[in-house]
């Protein structure tokens, strides 16, 4: 299960960020989701192996311009991908209406079905491969963040016990292991007791914009990856003013640390910091804060979380094709 | 005057086109206009030595999304840009509905004004530097095509008329440069005949998707560089079909032999066709029928009318930082 970094700026794009988009997806399934659809998001998927035509949902967290501006024509380049499958849209309200004006206005004829929703709907909705549930934070406007849990996951046989037990192999192994229970020798066997999931299910969260990280207590146990904006140093956002409703370093890795989440991607940086080396003082600040798995978003990054639940970066930017 | 092609792809971006946009401008001055307004316009922007501070106006052909798309997130970037000084849009009224939504949604506080008005009403309006002229052109919706007539020319003194009639050299100089008639020894001196333009006044038409090139006609004597899509060959527009509404290579460049036109740059190609190589068959159609100066769009290309009237293509793409 990864994430990859399409966009990290907030505000406005600049030459080595856009705006905000995050894609999540599995690298042996097709399906993948959207948060955030800032301007030329589809841009950027075009420099990734992931392909409109199995974007399944889009989800986006709130309706600043950043966040958002790139739906209208995302959606209507899917529409020129050959898609017919529905395809889900989660926003705010005034963000479905952008979309429907935008419709309205170049008289689309979209091949496929939108299917819109609000976040104040989504709760833990199943998806292809993973259940997603909305979370409420706190900004400037209705903000939300999304938490992704991995719900698609193979079973293995516990060979061992079924042999010690004297079960002979056969097309009830199979039935097994696909989570089913089988009658064998009159003897019922449940499937819960003769295979187990090959992994544990992987849980990722990716926040919108957020002063206040404690709005995810309800959720964030057992997360092993958190995406959250870091829009300045703790010092600079005390200098801008707390009206902005974002979150600093400081913040966002204090909470992270007390909660002892095991991985944090920060992203969504004001344009002051230059990547590359202007990263330095927010990985300073970060790290005095937060002793854990630490990751500082670039557009193209991706990181993964294994199958032992760890996180790791994997991709470190767009690969030039 | 030059025109810079910041997207040649018609509906959709590819990995080398981005969807439509086009700046004129002047090496020597500021201001400068822009053409429509796909997705992802202000991020080509960034690839230029261009600024949102100084764009005087923008004038959207018609209200397809990948010539208006990107309005939302340009018009936000350029209130993060400090100017205060307002902004021109001239747009299809549900184009300018378009800009308002988007508005209204993110709750914007421009720092400057938008001076909304429509095609229809730009009847030869002065810019800083240039007279701009709507033409309505034929498509699927109301279309527009918009002519740059150069007004802002120096004015060089005929010394030698002026010695030839002993007129001795003084503030009456300047001011017989600048224009502005004098009087000198008693005896008024008008300017036109002791000055001339530095220059003949430069002329180019930027067309929005068209698919009867003599709608042109009203405007286009004079015109030193037309600017036009041909989205197909000939050939393949006949299997697409007509209802697209939309010109063929061999369409729009018998039309500019016919009416003598100096220079065309053919733009807004379907993605069928790739940049490099898979340009040469619409090479080869434009030369059979176009014997004159051809451009055809790449994205970043800057053609530039010479003060001798003449266009030549000054860079063949975005120059990598």
């Amino acid at each position: 299960m990864q994430v990859q970094v399409l966009g990290s700026s907030s505000g406005t794009p600049t030459k080595q960020r856009n705006v905000s988009g995050y894609a999540v997806f599995r690298e042996d399934l097709k399906p993948w989701y959207l948060v955030d659809c800032g301007e030329a998001t589809q841009h950027q998927i075009l420099k990734t192996r992931l392909s409109l035509f199995h974007l399944e949902a889009i989800l986006i967290t709130h309706k600043h311009g950043d966040h958002c501006y790139g739906l209208p024509g995302l959606i209507a380049s899917a529409g020129l991908s050959g898609r017919t499958h529905p395809l889900t849209v989660v926003a705010p309200a005034e963000v479905l209406e952008f979309i429907r004006a935008a419709m309205a206005m170049s008289e689309w004829n979209l091949p496929f079905q939108l299917q819109l929703s609000t976040p104040e709907a989504l709760c833990e909705h199943s998806f292809s491969w993973v259940a997603i549930q909305s979370c409420p934070l706190q900004h400037r406007v209705p903000s939300f963040g999304y938490k992704f849990n991995e719900t698609h996951i193979s079973r293995k046989l516990d060979i061992e016990k079924l042999k010690a037990q004297q079960i002979a192999s056969g097309p009830h192994y199979n039935r097994l292991q696909r989570g089913e229970d089988v009658v064998y020798n009159g003897q019922q066997l449940l499937a819960k007791n003769y295979s187990y999931l090959a992994w544990q299910p992987r849980i990722m969260v990716i926040c919108g914009d957020n002063e206040t990280p404690s709005c995810l207590d309800p959720i964030i146990d057992g997360v092993h990856l958190l995406v959250h904006e870091a829009t300045f140093l703790a010092d600079d956002l005390h200098k801008v003013g707390s009206h902005t409703g974002h979150s600093d370093v400081r913040r966002i890795s204090a909470y992270a640390q007390k909660k002892a989440i095991p991985a944090l991607l920060l992203t969504h940086f004001s344009a002051r910091y230059a990547p590359g080396e202007g990263m330095q003082r927010l990985i300073d600040e970060a790290t005095e804060h937060y002793a854990r798995r630490l990751f500082l978003a670039a557009d193209g990054m991706r990181v993964k979380i294994n199958k032992t639940l760890e996180a790791e970066c994997v991709q470190r930017g767009f690969i030039s094709s």
